[in-house]
């Protein structure tokens, strides 16, 4: 039983990597730069776009995944760039990640050829969205201050699984038990040497390495290709 | 393609349900009430579990579920409850949430007889958690403050498919744009009439009705059957 179980996750993780690579070819040929953006709900995925995703001097667009709604497309089509909303509902009670496959249906929705940078916004969990590549080229995750300092322990695998973290929400520092140090110390055991933005998208601290960080990602992945 | 894959979901569905009703079987021959405790990542739920698990005044004991590592079961442990770890990270990257079967397993690792109260530690995750019963009794939600007002209407099954929400964390209240007001009737609309108590296991706010609202569980269960 279990050994069926592992076959049948091989098998639709190996399915959800071919067509990530046709989803790469696609992303690639526009010349679009793709990064993943995962993190727990209420983590602030939305407020951390919200605040650059207009000013970042490359042209960008969203996918924002979500179990059902619109309200955080709706959030992001008011700062007017391209933003297109996909929902997992239709999945069973809804799925907790986004696939490739999902975010290849999506793509007739999206013109890429007029895009320097696509931020995939996927659905907030700290544990599948870190199995399931859709694509893409750097993969962002974002921790909050309210969330504990063990988080890094507790999901090693999205703390590995990505090229930046973003520690959100400082502004409550003063008010919650969390210290930046044992968090940025358990980090380091789980993904050495891994960057990490300290921020507050509510007063704005941090917004311009944020900012930055985003809008040179296109220039970087040229260099290296 | 979509049709296998909704095909595979429900027998699974199936063959949890299944394993959940042996599971209730078990508890009712223990005479012991279950509640299934779920909520996001760094929502509190293990906060609220030490502030009140060792005073209820009803024997009571937990089955803590993690990803990886026994942080949350080495913090509970040192209040003298009987704990059990389940690691959910031998699926595959890891499992995000509970089902009937990982329940199943640990059962003899419990010694139900003693037991009036199990609670069950999900994994920190608002969708799949929702999906899968475990023989439970109630389920109970926590969502805090720093989450934002909008998780009722993001994650509706989660907040339809419990007894108890519990807000947590509303000491954070006057240093985050939350409303409460606003908060209460999203949740009102998905899921009409259930119970919601505002907590902070931090300052220890609310602690008394939540403690009551589990001492209570064993009797209106015994009251109702």
């Amino acid at each position: 039983m279990h050994r069926v179980k592992v076959k049948v996750v091989e098998d639709a993780l190996d399915a959800n990597e071919t067509i990530a690579r046709a989803n790469r070819d696609d992303f690639d040929r526009a010349g679009v730069t793709v990064v993943n953006f995962m993190g727990a709900p209420g983590a602030g995925k939305t407020a951390l776009l919200e605040r650059v995703i207009g000013e970042l001097g490359v042209s960008a667009g969203v996918l924002e995944g979500d179990v059902q709604g619109s309200l955080d497309a709706d959030r992001l089509a008011s700062l007017h760039v391209p933003v297109v909303q996909l929902q997992t509902s239709q999945g069973f009670g809804g799925e907790c990640h986004l696939d490739a496959n999902m975010v290849r249906s999506a793509l007739p929705s999206l013109q890429l050829d007029p895009l320097d940078l696509l931020v995939i916004e996927n659905v907030g969990n700290l544990v599948c969205p870190a199995e399931f590549r859709v694509g893409e080229d750097a993969r962002v995750m974002v921790s909050s201050v309210t969330e504990g300092e063990d988080k890094p322990l507790k999901y090693p695998l999205m703390f590995r699984a990505c090229e930046l973290v973003v520690l959100n929400k400082i502004d409550l520092l003063p008010y919650v038990d969390f210290d930046v140090e044992k968090f940025l110390a358990r980090l380091e055991t789980v993904h050495p040497g891994v960057a990490c933005l300290q921020v507050s998208a509510r007063t704005g601290e941090g917004m311009e390495a944020w900012r930055e960080w985003l809008a040179r990602l296109p220039g970087r992945r040229m260099v290296s290709a």
